[in-house]
């Protein structure tokens, strides 16, 4: 087993976090704009990536959903690498930042495709950041291009 | 042992990828602009970064330097988490990206500190692509904040 693991800092109060990882509206300022489902502890949410090889996206079972200190989503449909994985983001705050602890964990293999969601994560949780401390995100299909897998 | 990964993928040749790794020109363009030493096999680079504590900064001893295919370091200075640590960079071509895969391997422990070099590594990552995509990257001391350290 393998993890990803990513820290950021926000300099905006851990409820507005909590209300970006948890809501749809918030969901689809950073992550991609395809989203709908329920983001509380029992729902399941449904990503989409429009131009993405099928299948185009996740669901993810809420598992919990604290607030404001700790979101956990299980994959339960997606790429086949994905499913069974698990998604954390632990809230803190330090100075006058909300501290993300992420961590995508429970990957078989340390693949190609992993190393890519890794530099993905990276970039999408810099768009989180962007959205709550400039109101502009850039969620999918705007997101950042990391390569050739988009 | 835990290890960071990344793949990113930049429309430029494998040799212009392999300069910007080995090179002090290069390596200011994209990581610190205070770096020196000699990027070749057998050299030391020195990386500082302007306002950070104590150490700070990295030696990389350049075990390999295989043109321009893979390069890789072993940290012999710096935090004591990053001793002994090794970071690889192998190149190969798929569409017109020289595609990187990129690992800093040998983590003793995935603590607070590996979470948030994870996340800087890949904007570096980031700030290498947009230096040969665009002529301009973002290294320190200009580098991408992504949290209270920076």
């Amino acid at each position: 087993m393998v993890d990803i693991l990513h820290r950021v800092g926000i300099t905006t109060s851990q409820e507005a976090v909590y209300e970006a990882l948890t809501t749809i509206e918030g969901l689809a300022g950073w992550w991609t704009r395809d989203v709908r489902g329920d983001g509380d502890a029992g729902g399941v949410l449904q990503f989409r990536f429009e131009g993405a090889p099928e299948p185009n996206g996740f669901d993810m079972s809420v598992l919990e959903a604290k607030a404001a200190d700790r979101v956990l989503w299980e994959v339960v449909a997606g790429p086949e690498e994905w499913i069974g994985t698990h998604v954390s983001w632990d809230l803190t705050t330090e100075d006058d930042y909300t501290i993300i602890m992420f961590a995508h964990r429970g990957w078989q293999q340390p693949g190609d495709f992993m190393h890519h969601c890794s530099t993905k994560w990276a970039t999408f949780l810099m768009s989180l950041k962007a959205l709550l401390e400039t109101g502009t995100g850039a969620p999918a299909p705007d997101d950042e291009r990391v390569s050739n897998w988009h």
